[in-house]
């Protein structure tokens, strides 16, 4: 039988990075080769945040899921919540505007017990004014990885990477000029899984089902545009009293619910969005407006495609994740790797 | 020792009423005497929520915590969810606008096991036009009783109940006009409870310690200020972000937490809310804007009087939970007991 963690030296001929997309709940581990292609992938549950006895027990998560790859003598690049105070190492925020090609000078570095330096990538801080401040880590590497894949998008665009936390970055002249973090993902799960709302509903497995109910759905963000973005509180509420009212059926609420949060994220984020009613996407290209990116997950950038096009925005493109080509650039920009 | 099942003859003396507010989590139950005068209180964890066996467990609930009064031959009353769907027996929901004082026209009736009838009191349901209906159950009581202390306020008012999900009510010539629920209440102990937020947050007992922390409560307030009421799910982050950075000690964002989804609250609900920043309370009460009056626990009331005072509304009282003095008014419009 083929051992996963001893690859043949076919898929470790040219391997010239280790990437690490180290996050809070996952830890997934790249073998990258030229131009940034993927020559094998691992991933383990070891994620930050159960990994709470200090810096042995990242260690000892690095080896376990790269295994062999460490003998290899390659240099180590991680992103993501490793960096975080709670990681294995803290790599300082850096501060919005923020260039994201003179981000390799600011990497935290550790030492493995394999003798070899990890290094890890700084999250972002957005600050503009007090009060009202903003972080991210990993995201900065997945828009790496995005502009290594379209450099046009540099100029200037919004990527919206939905999720648990979403995030919304603005780029321009291939500067990160600010963000904003929204907790729709995070919000659905808690309302979805231990509020009152969901005794309505029928269980379903999983966060977000693959089936999507349109009907529920569409009326969620319909709620979401009648009410501006604003009084979200009450529009909540609503996925209960529809159901008692027997306005929409109880298959429907859970997207019902859906739609009404992500309706209420992209009213938020979209500037001027009443403007936006109906422009279509090749004008928005055509630089009206910022061309909006989607990064994530492909069933729930499917679903916010389609409510985008609901409140009459369409994205520019759609693109799965894409840390291990933004921890390729970044490697390419530290000097470690062939461009 | 005496048997709290067993009251003094005193204590009966006088009795017309048994008045039960029966909600999903707790069931409260008093003797009522001439005026409405409570003559004696007793409560039990028998919420309707809990009693998922049919009439015969609601039936013996409220054997159980009425226990000898039952044996004075009183006309029994109940308000709250003991009506809904899934209670004792359905109240159907009276449709805004409705005059609070024909509501005893609309009482659902079950016969108990002691022979005597136990009428339930309808829930109101405001559907001013499809997509938005709102519902509520057991609050119409508490406004019945609230007009009986301040008979004035019938003419013109919106009465805010806060809570679980908060409660606002407009009331016009005797009628509610219409109303707005809003889970403020429930989203603080989500978020408090089960989410990232809560990771900075040090442990407290309690879903609003006793304890306010001003400087993080009021930070919440005047961040929802700054955002208008709008994107909620950014500025829920923000209790992350906000001691991540160090902006806040992390013994403040429990506090500022509650201040941001309060100060939502209050922004949505306030009819113009900038007009009236600065208006000061007798300008309410003169008719420029109906008064604004606060129902519900006293420390929560407090928090929201607060709130409304720093967001420039002075609300025109405060009142304690009124369902007491609503069955007591209720019964009198039924021409059960003498007004």
């Amino acid at each position: 039988m083929h051992d996963p963690l001893r690859p043949s030296e076919q898929a470790t001929a040219g391997a010239a990075l280790i990437g690490l997309d180290w996050g809070s709940s996952q830890l997934r581990c790249w073998l990258l080769g030229p131009g940034g292609v993927v020559l094998a992938e691992r991933s383990s549950a070891d994620g930050a945040s159960r990994l709470v006895g200090g810096a042995g027990e990242f260690d000892a998560a690095l080896c376990r899921v790269a295994g062999d790859w460490l003998g290899l003598g390659l240099p180590l690049l991680a992103c993501g919540m490793v960096g975080s105070a709670h990681g294995w190492r803290e790599a300082a925020y850096v501060a919005c505007p923020t260039a994201l090609d003179q981000l390799h000078r600011h990497l935290a570095v550790v030492q493995t017990s394999t003798g070899a330096p990890l290094h890890i990538v700084p999250g972002l801080l957005d600050d503009p004014r007090p009060g009202t401040p903003d972080v991210l880590r990993g995201e900065e590497t997945q828009v790496l990885g995005l502009l290594a894949g379209d450099p046009a998008l540099a100029g200037g665009c919004t990527v919206v990477m939905p999720g648990t936390h979403s995030k919304w970055v603005s780029l321009r002249d291939g500067c990160v000029t600010g963000f904003r973090t929204r907790m729709t993902g995070e919000l659905y799960a808690l309302l979805r899984q231990h509020s009152v709302l969901a005794r309505l509903m029928p269980d379903q497995p999983g966060e977000h089902p693959a089936g999507l109910n349109l009907e529920g759905f569409d009326a969620g963000l319909d709620s979401a545009r009648r009410a501006g973005g604003a009084d979200l509180m009450a529009q909540l509420f609503s996925a209960r009293s529809l159901g008692l009212t027997r306005q929409l059926p109880a298959q429907a609420l859970a997207d019902y619910l859906s739609g009404l949060l992500i309706g209420h994220e992209l009213l938020a984020g979209l500037p001027g969005h009443e403007m936006l009613a109906g422009l279509p996407g090749h004008e928005m290209l055509a630089g009206r407006v910022d061309p909006l990116v989607l990064v994530g997950d492909a069933a729930l950038c499917q679903r916010y495609c389609h409510a985008l096009q609901r409140l009459g925005c369409t994205p520019h493109s759609q693109h799965s994740h894409s840390a291990a080509a933004g921890l390729w650039q970044l490697a390419a920009q530290a000097g470690w790797v062939t461009p």
